[in-house]
């Protein structure tokens, strides 16, 4: 038995999410689909990130066990072949029978992207989020800022979630302004669920005047999800990396 | 009666092209049907370029003549709302009725992205031409160089035009390299069918190893598209910029 680890790009907005749906076609239904044609095997791959529908991945991981002799490295090219123009196995390789994309993950890194102009762009579409208002950007980077370091996330949490702990690190928390298209980085230790969007949405409001930066602050005390504005759209979110 | 101009964006992937055609969906199309819905008026609006399907545009330019008395500025908003996600109308502005988005032109820019890298990439796909061999980028970047200025073009001319001078200038011509992405900005005062492909087809074909820098040289002397090699494909090229 070995385990083989794929690294994934895919566009979101053409699956229903990651994770296995009994009625709409997800990223992990077709790589299952797939390695089922490749190997004869039934297997369900293990992902690092649950990512929601619409949601991209650049650098998605993923593992599955099989009984196969394919070299490990040539999955990538083999299963290609077999899956559609919307997702891609951009490198494969064996990795450790314990190894879990998500449990041995140490961190991760996102990127929201947003298209902030007056009309709606035909080749963004679905790849960024639209915002037509005019944004304070110096107060979007200082709210940025204000995320960097260990800080009690509860409030940047959606209902429905199955976190338990809310004490996240993020290492990295910075937009790079480029013209148009405004790009949020951000890598840590563990991201609750929606937290970048959420993270993402209430920078947006604090962009556009409605709250200060230091409405951040504010819900790392005080825990409540109502503390921040709006979740921000699926389709400007990327899974860059996952950390190991 | 008046003239109006608009500078348009849309996805090339999702028509067959700009021009009118009985038995496909061109943007012409679809722009005359959104002319016909808010103004009851039947147009077939110019353009600034015949872009090829598949081929993108950041600024093409169309202009149609019109009765309607709705301000010059917001048609841009009013066909937006019935034009559909591929393509949008960036600016409104009225023109001299004299002005005509193809003869009035001085020139354009044109760019080609090229997606260099081993694996297909979906959310590259069909926005930029996948090459995966590996290239010889400063040989690309002094094809490019020899571009510049004025040359006779006729071997970067692909059959079936009806182009009868062959004289262009080229005045800026030049790869910028950002890791994976190859990009290509040519700007000059007036390009032959399929040129800026053919042009990038050759440099690849360089890049590749299989003519020397030179060639482009050889080309404009023989004056014979037989001289150089493929012509890149519509998908990464995008019509950035109309001068007038």
């Amino acid at each position: 038995m070995r385990n083989i680890k794929l690294i994934l790009e895919y566009d979101g907005s053409k699956y229903h999410g990651w994770q296995y749906q009994d009625n709409a076609w997800t990223v992990q239904q077709e790589l299952a689909e797939a390695i089922r044609k490749l190997t004869g095997e039934t297997v369900m791959p293990d992902g690092a990130g649950r990512t929601d529908a619409g949601v991209h991945a650049l650098g998605q991981v993923a593992c599955f066990k099989t009984q196969s002799n394919i070299p490990a490295e040539k999955f990538a090219l083999a299963l290609n072949s077999l899956l559609s123009p919307g997702v891609c196995v951009l490198r494969s390789e064996e990795a450790p029978l314990d190894f879990h994309p998500r449990f041995s993950a140490k961190g991760k890194h996102y990127r929201y992207l947003i298209l902030n102009r007056k009309q709606r762009s035909p080749l963004w579409e679905n790849r960024a989020w639209h915002v037509r208002d005019e944004l304070d950007l110096e107060a979007m980077a200082k709210a940025a800022s204000y995320l960097e370091g260990t800080h009690y996330f509860r409030a940047f949490c959606a209902s429905g979630h199955q976190n338990k702990t809310f004490e996240r690190t993020i290492t990295h928390s910075a937009w790079t302004f480029q013209g148009e298209i405004l790009c949020y980085d951000t890598k840590g230790n563990g991201f609750l669920y929606n937290m970048v969007r959420i993270m993402t949405g209430a920078m947006v409001d604090i962009g556009r005047g409605r709250y200060a930066p230091e409405v951040i602050l504010e819900a790392f005390e005080t825990g409540d999800r109502n503390t921040l504005g709006m979740t921000a759209p699926a389709m400007g979110l990327y899974l860059v990396e996952v950390f190991y």
